[in-house]
């Protein structure tokens, strides 16, 4: 940690200038130029008129995945400050990756719809670091940020460029892939320490107050999510009106089904800040289709009550058996209701909600999306794995004071006070 | 608890999606069709010109009111997470309701404004959730929320459509009704228990903090609130200006009356999070009147006055006299400053700031929304009371682990721990 | 305390209502009435236009900036709560005399671009703020903002129009002047107490995390500050791009030498909460130039380097030999970078970036700016030193039950409880 992570960092950061100086420009609109005279204004419309809800996803990536993550009792710097790297080198990355398979072999532009695209190209590792959230160094993190987003580009390309699928609000190719490649890392870094419930592996009263600050700007943007990049016109209008009641009626299932499955019918924080927003995932690849307001409550209602009953019995299940453990359950936020959005997207075709696409293309996207995933996600795991990195023990997983100074107070708190003298902390000045 | 809340919220959204699917769709506008034939980026771009004044009055009713009801030392996670509940209930309730009264028999069509409206039907819930809270099961909070939407958009009808009453930013119909209707429950639903100060009706530093997000978030988007459903052009623009100043001044006096009443001129936290939020309620019914901005900078002064005033002095009162018993203050909040705002608009009008209503109307409307609150409040406090909702007792007021599953150190904190044996809380697994 | 600052600001809130009542109106547009006829509906597209770019800055201010300064462990409520007042009071007064300044004698007109720029000289005074933070008292902080407006607005008019100089993001106008004008007036106000670090002048875990959210918020917001006011069309376009583009960079950087300076590689939330800003300051003399996305990447790389060096060297070493404590380190994360993106636009220039200015007039504005505060915070620090204000004490420094009613539970925390007794403080009822 004390040279690797700021050398690859800065080597990086040189790299990525490099290659922004070869191959990225502002962007212009010459197709638009040619047509009008005064055309440059209706650009710049453009550019304000998205810049709303660019804004929105942009909140999304930084304060909401940022604070979803703070939920941990001893893990919030790194919940918070690691998703903060982890998106500022991955929107450079993003930018590049996506660039160069889109630019046709001119250069690259920069405008406000790549820039869309280089945030969901973060979210993508911003789930999976949710799947291995305090199991992994920093330049772990780093390493499968440039990984990540290099498959997910190529697999996005595949199914938006080449399938022609429709997947607007990205249920497959950021939340199921994000998913199923986070799955696949914390499959090949499984330790058999990490079966056992790790002391850490807890929220206070506070973090899970943070915890909802993430949530709630998550579950109040995701409209603007699933509309981003939408077709201008109604399909965008619906995208919005589909999100807003998926997302709705998620809430109330999701309440419903917490109370059903704990004892005494108590509320678990864990599925208010998590299956709440899986009404957003699962509407994602039909929110711009015709499928009724009443369509999208369907859908939402059913993710929020599958998201429940994942976290409830499919995440023990997945660490005790199959040898997965995912620390935020992202297979429940994002894997399942990925997959009943894909799903979601092949029943609206079939009842006729959209032109755009066929049963097969989606279901074809779907594969290609989890297959993807899966395949990066072992290869990636595996470099993780070599010895040069080094490897958190167990005793260091969940613990902010491997990788942070800090505060004094908090030193004193039992867990971290046991840990810090294992660390052979030197004595703050 | 166990089963009945689950059981409500299931059957509550089955209902909500069969009335979605018989009777909402997307909006659209056949005027503007008949009228033109390229109509139809017309009507998609006002829905992206309003969609960020919806975005803003959307993150304050989930983050802003969400985590102003936070401030309690045990009951963060049902104020944010009750909060998020009932919002999300209440704007399906909403749309079906309001839309109802405004489809005049057709289907009810569901676009911009009508998620703004509903977003705004939602708030009334939650300002009479502030003066119950702690107090009143999720159960409860569940049937005020469907019989309060209902009251309010029978009163909103009325005050809108057949009195056209000016109310731009809803001072009457959201503050003043959600005030005085949740008094009311409130009223009804007093015990004698609740004179004496509960060991849980208090703050701490970081629950002050949280309380503190949503202040800000209130008071920097509220000039969207108060403007989002205004005329388009001028009006519009002068409710955001009269807003803004409103609330810049509320500050100013707010801070200065707290110094002045409370002992040695030390501020109180209660103040800052909600009287400086007074002007944005006081100028709601004439924000986009022509009331100049020292007008507006006129009524937000005077409100923060009356609002901190009313903390110190009349909420005791209210508690000892009335048997009324407030938690967080609503009517000096919403209540006060909301007649405030009614009687600001006739002021208005008496000064020939508008054209658009009489003083009259305007007297007959703030009549209407008190009446129709203290009404329906009381029917529901009665209703509320019936035994088989049960009732929380006092000693398990304002106590998160009644209705949640709480992290084991807040469990092992004092009051919480005596609370839980009380209650037989199972061992944690 | 007692009276004193609620009568002055009660007094100085007369003063503007008065001020407002005699000077200023609805913003309207004669020029473009006269050539058009339907121009209404124009100039009211321009206001939502950049409505949506106004709320990201009005965030900035009162969420970013107030909760940036929320990090130390027993000053979060004076942090978040004295930015509340400081710039509410600030944007009245800075609309006044922005306004005497622009209107030419006429009156002065309020709308959407005289927002932005009243919520810009609040900016001033918050950067300074930090300079001060914990040290100075509510009524001095008062007095400041009315002196430190003044100054801005002249120097940002000499500046801005008769200069006619490049800071479409304000590098120099704002943060150089804030960062010095603070500086200046805490070299004042030194006294040799502060050169021994003081037990308030230290964060807890969540105090960390309630910094985080400034930091995040002010992170995803710059693009907004730094395009604002920027010329409509390609202009405001590139301040946008660019200025992502830096900040993106500058995490990088700044997480990199972050690991480097400190032992053991550990990451300081000093620096992720500041340094990570370093690239929109610096960004934006220059953020709407034709720089090329590279030429943004390298000046946010520098910024975040030496904003992280700043910290870690020049912090101690301007307490311990220059007599200036900088409580937030406003120089390293406002100052040099400011001074870097002056610098940065006279590059520019030179390279043929762009054609509205000169690097003799960049260089003029960076001195006037540098010049301007200096002047206006020593004489400021001597006003605010007379004793009629009365002087926090060295143990009544960073303690917000100074102040603040402060939670009972807090009280009994071992600072504060220590300083109570010395406080005298009134038993609670």
């Amino acid at each position: 940690m004390r040279i690797k992570f700021p050398l690859m960092a800065i080597g990086l950061e040189i790299v990525l200038i490099v290659l922004f100086g070869l191959f990225v420009e502002y962007e212009t609109d010459p197709s638009i130029f040619q047509q009008l005279n005064n055309t440059k204004p209706t650009t710049m419309d453009k550019f304000l008129e998205l810049y709303p809800l660019f804004q929105d996803v942009h909140i999304m990536i930084f304060v909401g995945f940022g604070f979803l993550m703070t939920f941990l009792k001893n893990y919030g710097f790194s919940g918070v400050g690691i998703n903060l790297f982890i998106a500022a080198l991955g929107l450079q990355w993003g930018t590049i990756i996506q660039g160069i398979l889109h630019s046709n072999g001119k250069k690259i532009q920069i405008g406000i719809r790549s820039m869309i695209n280089a945030d969901f190209s973060t979210a993508t590792v911003l789930i999976s670091f949710g799947a291995v959230l305090g199991k992994i160094s920093p330049i772990q993190m780093l390493i499968m940020t440039i990984m990540e987003i290099t498959a997910f580009a190529g697999n996005e390309y595949l199914v938006g460029e080449i399938f022609l699928a429709s997947d607007v609000g990205a249920s497959m190719t950021i939340h199921v892939f994000g998913a199923y490649f986070g799955l696949a890392v914390a499959g090949v870094l499984y330790r058999s320490g990490l079966r056992k419930r790790h002391d850490n592996e807890e929220s206070e009263y506070y973090s899970d107050l943070f915890a909802m600050i993430g949530t709630l700007f998550l579950w109040t943007f995701w409209p603007s999510f699933n509309s981003a990049i939408a077709e201008k016109g109604d399909r965008q209008y619906r995208a919005i009106i589909n999100t807003y009641l998926s997302l709705a009626a998620c809430v109330i299932t999701a309440y419903a089904f917490s109370g059903f499955v704990e004892p005494r019918g108590r509320l678990d924080m864990v599925h208010i800040q998590n299956a709440t927003l899986a009404g957003g995932v699962a509407v994602g690849s039909c929110a711009d289709m015709e499928i009724k307001p009443y369509g999208a409550m369907i859908i939402g209602s059913l993710a929020g009550i599958v998201s429940v009953l994942g976290f409830k019995f499919l995440t023990p299940f997945f660490t005790a058996k199959l040898r997965i453990h995912d620390t935020c359950g992202v297979h429940n936020l994002h894997g399942l209701p990925g997959v009943i959005g894909g799903l979601a997207s092949i029943v609206a075709i079939a009842l006729g909600a959209s032109g755009t696409s066929s049963m097969t293309i989606q279901a074809a996207a779907l594969g290609s999306s989890i297959g993807t995933a899966i395949t990066g996600g072992l290869i990636t795991g595996l470099i993780l794995k070599l010895p040069i990195w080094g490897q958190p023990s167990d005793q260091k997983c969940y613990n902010d004071s491997v990788y942070w100074k800090v505060p004094k107070s908090k030193q004193h708190d039992s867990h971290f006070h046991e840990q810090d003298s294992h660390n052979q902390l030197e004595p703050e000045p």
